[in-house]
């Protein structure tokens, strides 16, 4: 029987998703308590491979076991072995054929700016601190531009070895609640710390440091050091993984 | 010359406010820093000796020295030697008779319950988190009862030197957006775990395992075995104190 696994996570503490030898990653802690709960190796596949420091509400692992545990207990089995960094959200019972990234689907990251004069140590772990004003209708204009299908090679991290960098944005809203500005985007993938340079790129635009209008170019010349910074990646959760 | 600090910090790492030998409080850390940028040993006094594990926004601490360094500007030289989860949110010059502690003022404590079916690993660290569903109108009943100036022996933690029991509670409200509950207290001073203990008491009255009409009588016999448990550390901040 295949099952999945809905699961959060605070990454500061992990080098991200992906098992890395002698590292703390959130698939190695994850994986661990299933081959403790299961008494045995369980080979397990994740949707999203975030990076170090990236949060999650709802990254998703597939694994194959027969077990006499009703899928929706095995949560709570798992939480009771797993470090209160990580809590699997829920567990069910899927289609043997499904594959967390092989299947059509909309994965939603939220990118999170506290925007105050001094910081917050009580959201230093979830949010990235940024003191200068930023103009949101500035950035809502820039992030029109990002929305659609689109070649987004500006956007991917240097040293990837994806080729194919079409991808859809099926939208990119922006809202400021209090004094945090957030950022939400749902797309049908993302190319290596694309949101985290599309967060860095809305900032500079905020910051009068870019024009709106440049950000069509910047798309279509497909040149990573046209675009802005990559943000820090405390200020990213993966929300939500939608499959169609 | 007289300088006030207000100082917010997550306290998940520290054993309190209060300087204890061989432990790493928020004073001490503070204490180190001010010494550090000041050349000397520099006493300082705290307005509120938060326990362990308890949060700021804005506690107090004052200082007598002199410097030439602009009164608004020591906050910066502070954060820059300060751990990131304590921060220095202003610094300013006072009055030379002013004492954070032998001065009137109000205090404003809030409780964060994240009242959702499972728990959240990014809100661990500053939420109680608390699974089953909370009556609020029996909540907000028997905070009434709380509000006004009452001896709250009942509401002390045992053990505690303090003989004068009797305090003013200006208000007491409760709210609930999303899935958290803040009960946001405001008095002129609390007993030891004072604020901790309603809280307790007040999730005993949403589960209906007390009545809000008992409030009145556990506040009049003063007995702390009457009122609630003692609710986390993790889910309560000192968010300001204002000196009239």
């Amino acid at each position: 029987m295949r099952y999945m696994l809905r699961v959060a996570y605070d990454g500061t503490e992990y080098c991200g998703w992906q098992v890395q030898p002698g590292q703390r990653t959130v698939e190695g802690t994850l994986k661990s308590a299933l081959d403790k709960l299961m008494g045995k190796d369980v080979p397990m596949i994740g949707a999203s491979r975030t990076d170090a420091g990236v949060h999650a509400e709802g990254n998703v692992a597939v694994f194959d076991c027969d077990t006499t545990i009703p899928a929706d207990k095995i949560k709570y089995a798992l939480n009771n072995m797993l470090p209160e960094d990580v809590v699997v959200v829920e567990s069910k019972q899927v289609d043997d054929n499904f594959h967390p990234r092989h299947c059509d689907c909309r994965k939603t990251y939220q990118y999170r700016i506290l925007n105050t004069q001094m910081p917050d140590p009580n959201r230093r772990r979830n949010t990235y601190f940024y003191r200068w004003k930023l103009d949101m209708e500035a950035m809502r204009a820039a992030a029109d531009c990002i929305v659609g299908t689109h070649d987004f090679a500006c956007f991917m991290a240097a040293g990837s070895q994806v080729t194919d960098t079409v991808r859809t944005v099926y939208s990119l809203e922006l809202a400021k609640i209090d004094d945090v500005i957030t950022m939400t985007i749902q797309g049908n993938g993302f190319l290596y710390n694309m949101v985290r340079i599309i967060a860095g790129t809305l900032i500079q635009v905020g910051r009068g440091q870019l024009e709106p209008g440049q950000i069509a170019d910047i798309i279509k010349k497909g040149e990573r050091k046209n675009a802005g910074p990559t943000a820090p990646a405390k200020g990213l959760t993966l929300k939500v993984i939608d499959y169609e």
